[in-house]
């Protein structure tokens, strides 16, 4: 049930980077910018800004037994537009993450499930931030009522995984956790892994 | 050979947000972090840090006519680890995303394409940053010789792309533009569309 990193280990390096001085240039609850003065990998001089994220973004694919999942839609401020995403949600860095996927699923969308499967580990934009995202496929479901924060104003849309596998294909979902998410839940449906 | 966004504009709504204020908390050549007093959808006083790119994301999947496709390894100074990766690189946000996807394949693995198909646009992290990252199939390829930023220090390897597509279902690729682009190209050639 625990995510075990994996990512490229055979080929790792020591770091070709060298860390000169390092200033917080921004801090917020979810976020830490930090302003840095680096020697790049060839030795020559340069700057880093690092966007430090407190959350880890969490991402789940909820499959019934009729082969159904379920879409959230919301306004995001930052890109100024409407945005259809799997459920999604952040748990602090350290926390107990399957805690707080349970938590947003029945949040978002009023669901309980009973089988939770490790999906994927991913790293959003690693040219400037840290973040790291993960997803689980939610199974054996019951459903209830949901339970938005008052800061959310959420759409939610049950709909065959197939159709929502086309969403992606042909560029109506573009949140690229749930694009990973979907493509990759497809791939396990099409081997008969779930 | 142009992208046109087609994301959920039938669902398209005003926006619930309201901006009170803006300052400019930070920033560098590449990014701008703005910190924001918000009203929330719900009416409710918050803060928003908003990260601002100021580069689009391009990632490219060279296919040749063996089905070998190249990955890129670099350690990422942000995750302090090694990561594979397609070719990808920034282009300024408003400038020619083609030419600039012409020129990260260059330096990064010496390969000219004379067929290129725009793959897919994503949204990496819309919760804090409005980054936007788009990609491209090249096809029909000529090779040469790499010609790496000072800054860089590449690793180059050609692979069968099905390989490729296990190393992304393994969780050995976890960066998010690499992952999507891999994946939906494998569903494109499964559909005959490459």
């Amino acid at each position: 049930m625990h995510f075990q990193f994996k990512g490229s280990h055979a080929d790792q390096s020591p770091n070709p980077w060298k860390t000169l001085s390092v200033r917080n240039a921004y801090e917020n609850p979810w976020i830490r910018v930090e302003h840095r003065d680096v020697l790049n990998p060839a030795g020559g001089p340069g700057i880093y800004g690092v966007v430090h994220f407190k959350n880890t973004a969490i991402g789940i694919v909820p499959l019934d037994e009729e082969g159904y999942t379920w879409i959230v839609g919301q306004y995001r401020y930052t890109l100024e537009r409407y945005s259809w995403e799997i459920p999604e949600g952040g748990g602090l860095v350290g926390s107990d993450l399957l805690e707080a996927a349970r938590r947003e699923l029945l949040e978002e969308t009023g669901i309980t499930a009973r089988i939770w499967t490790p999906l994927l580990e991913m790293h959003t934009s690693n040219s400037v931030t840290n973040e790291y995202g993960i997803a689980y496929v939610a199974q054996d479901l019951e459903l209830g009522k949901a339970q938005p924060e008052e800061t959310e104003q959420l759409q939610v849309r049950r709909l065959p995984f197939s159709e929502v596998v086309d969403m992606v294909m042909r560029g109506e979902i573009t949140d690229a956790l749930s694009m990973i998410a979907i493509l990759k839940a497809n791939e396990w449906l099409r081997q008969g892994l779930l």
